[in-house]
């Protein structure tokens, strides 16, 4: 018997890859293996080595190894996916849409291939129809095949309202259900600060402008950074959902999950309400919601149809 | 009585001040503000607030501020500098020292008019002619203002022995005194693996390949990364003396100290090891050196000296 | 200029107090001193260096001292009271409150002479006279005099909920107002999973049983122990007070405070929602009660008062 | 596929187990089952609730659990044994050996039936002896049943050199060989504070006494309790080797380790530097002895076999 280290791939090596591969390794939740193209082999060389000279003195025992060879990979329990372009200035929405579905399939193809049995988190935009894109051609089951779009969202939420009541994050708790940015579709009376519902301690004008910079968060980080966009966060954010999985924690926490039947839905993937553990989405979770609310996560419902409608 | 937090500063907002910053938030040290010129002012606020909503996620309490005006800098309890700008192809060393020699004399003056008390932490290269171009400016004592050089050089060797030895980093340990890069002076027979002397569980040969990749390892991540130098070990090392400072840990470190009398020299910032504790540099601990490790001390010595010569 | 560390003393050396001892140690929120009485004092040096021991191998660096002698709490930022003797067979109620308020009153004295700016969080029962003991002896202001009852109550309902629904202890709150124990009153309303209102996941009855628990909770340890009572869940919700004021958290936290006016409630120390931060109770936080929730908290008050009326 | 959590049992509900099995939890390392015999049934069970109800107030996530029934046990992956009697007054060195002896047979069986790919880890006294005895009653191979006590004795040793030089613990190492306690054979020449080589840092006199007094380290906790002995530093200790092992670390500590030629000693179990990782005791690492050294651990050795000399 040997207790084998876990072993969790990060493909794509920009901002956010990397540091998902160095919170993973600062965590110690097993080996990282940072992937990139044949052609961003040195630098993501480079960057793993970087991380991996931190470990001594932050205290950290992972191999953290860049990449281009999938190989590599092999037999990980988990596989983050950051690949993907960004859209660019002329680009038509149907181009980013079709490109990065490219990625989606090649990448979906080599985990699938040396990590028959592993899990899937995917970053990439725009997440839903990537997320779907990747499920579909890996021809895993729902459970190991998710989405991370909600964990961020909330957590710019919680930020904005822990400065504007100026208490610690740590009490402050979100919700969101549907698509990322301007899909989100905020259930504020499920939010609440040391358990006090928000809507009790904030007046609704203030919380609905909290609720819109929230939505544009991503797009007020493009803005100020000028070139780029946000990767601290978002790689938080796939850090806890691949702790919750390879400790298995039993978290709930908003994901992107396939839906069949859930909250009216058949054949899509939705940002939901989900509990994390061992087998990856153990279960989504169901709530009843208002009219109002049915009604935004259906035009959010709609609005990744229209995503999926592009998809070659 | 009030508990206040306490406040660290970090002076440039590139990649190891973004990462510095955003580790320091991570531990809680303190709230903490990432400052730049005022041309990056936006993109240092994006990185500022990307940091911030991780913290709802890693559960840090901590705000982290971007900005280009250095009042906001105010009472700071230890200030990081990593500004300073990196030799470009075709720049004389001379102009790489006289321009880095501005940046540090006008980052000085605004520390020491915003936080007179502070303790300041260099980075910037060449790091210890830096360090003591912050020293003179800053009029400060010597035991609040070091720089950084040791902590990263062993970090790095402690990591090229873990690999070759398969072993846990945390039970390795190196030593080097005098510069940085090509200057270090290891002292091998002070380096160890789980308290064994290195030079036992490794030939001698073997060792020095590991010394000489420890010496060129800043320039191995600039040629693998193509574009830039590292960042994640340079950060975690300065949060390393962070630390030790801010909980007064008496931690037995590596630092750029300014010697008068030590080891012979005087009136010199060189890299010895210290204690660093509530006081910054509580001492510079003395050895007695093999008349080889004094040889190659003189030697980075006289190479600090001469870039000390042509300090404007 | 010095970055002194933090002190805390903790006044009792028993389970409790040297539970908390080692898991403020353990978080290097400061130096600790254990303190009991002159009998106690070898088994309480031996606990605190026993805990010391521990430091190397956790990786801690606090000193844990144990004493007989309040000189070595001098000029401690925050004091912890466990001290008191509980309840034995045949000892009437009103014993127990005497001889306890006797301890408080001995104990508020010595923290008063040696550490006049301090914050003093009690734990001994009974919990609100107690710590309104050592308010009126020690002529504190109302912020820096807090007792202990609601973290601890909230983590024993959630560790129930958890259990009963198989999720992560990360998702779930809980809210507790009025007195320890028996007179604790939930806001059932105010718990979640995840932000999803308890209300909707269990159903009433189930949830009526886990209420009733928690309110017995001390008391179905004392049982199962069968000599003593519970002291790692009672350390644990001390030291994250501690951690709240001293490093200036903001955390939304139930506390026993005094309130003058709040609630309608006026010159007594009661467990309500508070604000912890730097100055110790930053502020206390008023809810909107329905009328059986009022009904329930005049109880606990009432409780509270009959409690106070014994005081000597 | 799923990331089942890993399970660690701990056998002895004492003080010592009790807060081995905390600190387990408390690292999230598994669920942790604590066991004891039928009539410590309740109190055991008492134990685990309690620190199960500190989950919610320091995060961690682990199912804590008491039990007098082996079954619950099943596969563990790691087993750590800390039941048996201590010597009594008038108690007979040879009646100890013999009781405990007795208590690890009947353990190691039920170990073996429930998890039969387990480790094992002992730290029952005589700890030698005892873990000799659990390896040849489960059979199991010498890489998966291990002796605590160097772990231990470093701690105390590093704690007493970090207290005379006033320096953090995270830098002063410790190096024993051999029986614990008053057959430990301390490598001062191989223990540093920073690296530095503690005999050019204290007086030989010095140092000799803290050797004695880390010897005797046991024993001076043991006097100032009165009543019982050292737990918290013996239970780091434990969890320090869990987790090296668990993560698959590849420490370098000391372990008492089945020894089948190393050192010139043939089918004894004793303290020898170690490397733990996933597979146990990955290797014995043999250093050159002084012949003073070598004396000293013949002579530990010889003690350990006049112990096994009186196992039944």
């Amino acid at each position: 018997m040997s207790l084998k280290r876990k072993k969790i791939s990060v493909i794509g090596g920009g901002f956010t890859g990397a540091t998902t591969a160095f919170l993973l390794a600062q965590k110690e939740l097993g080996d990282v293996v940072l992937v990139d193209i044949p052609q961003m082999e040195n630098p993501t060389k480079g960057k793993a080595l970087d991380m991996l000279q931190a470990g001594p003195v932050q205290g950290f025992d992972a191999n953290v190894t860049g990449t281009a060879n999938y190989e590599d990979t092999k037999d990980s329990d988990i596989v983050v996916i950051t690949a993907g372009i960004a859209r660019k200035p002329g680009m038509s929405r149907d181009d980013l849409v079709q490109t990065n579905q490219k990625i989606m399939k090649s990448v979906a193809r080599e985990i699938v291939n040396y990590s028959p049995d592993c899990f899937i988190l995917v970053l990439t935009n725009p997440v839903d129809a990537m997320t779907y894109t990747v499920f579909q051609e890996s021809g895993f089951p729902k459970n190991r095949v998710i989405g991370q779009s909600g964990v961020l969202d909330t957590a710019r939420f919680r930020t904005f309202i822990a400065q504007e009541l100026n208490l610690s994050v740590k009490d402050i708790t979100g919700f969101v259900l549907g698509g990322h940015g301007d899909d989100m579709v905020p259930l504020v009376r499920y939010s609440y600060a040391g358990g006090i519902p928000l809507e009790t301690l904030l007046p609704k004008d203030r919380l609905e402008e909290i609720v819109e910079r929230t939505r544009k968060g991503g797009g007020e980080i493009v803005n100020l950074l000028g070139n780029g966009s946000a990767y601290y966060a978002p790689a938080a954010s796939l850090v806890e959902m691949c702790e919750a999985i390879s400790k298995d924690q039993r978290r709930v926490l908003p994901s992107i999950a396939y839906l069949e039947g859930e909250y009216g839905y058949e054949g899509i993937y939705l940002g939901v309400p989900t509990i994390l553990g061992a087998n990856g989405i153990e279960k989504v979770i169901e709530l009843e919601l208002s009219e109002d609310e049915k009604n935004a996560l259906d035009k959010s419902a709609e609005s990744v149809r229209s995503v999926m409608a592009v998809l070659a």
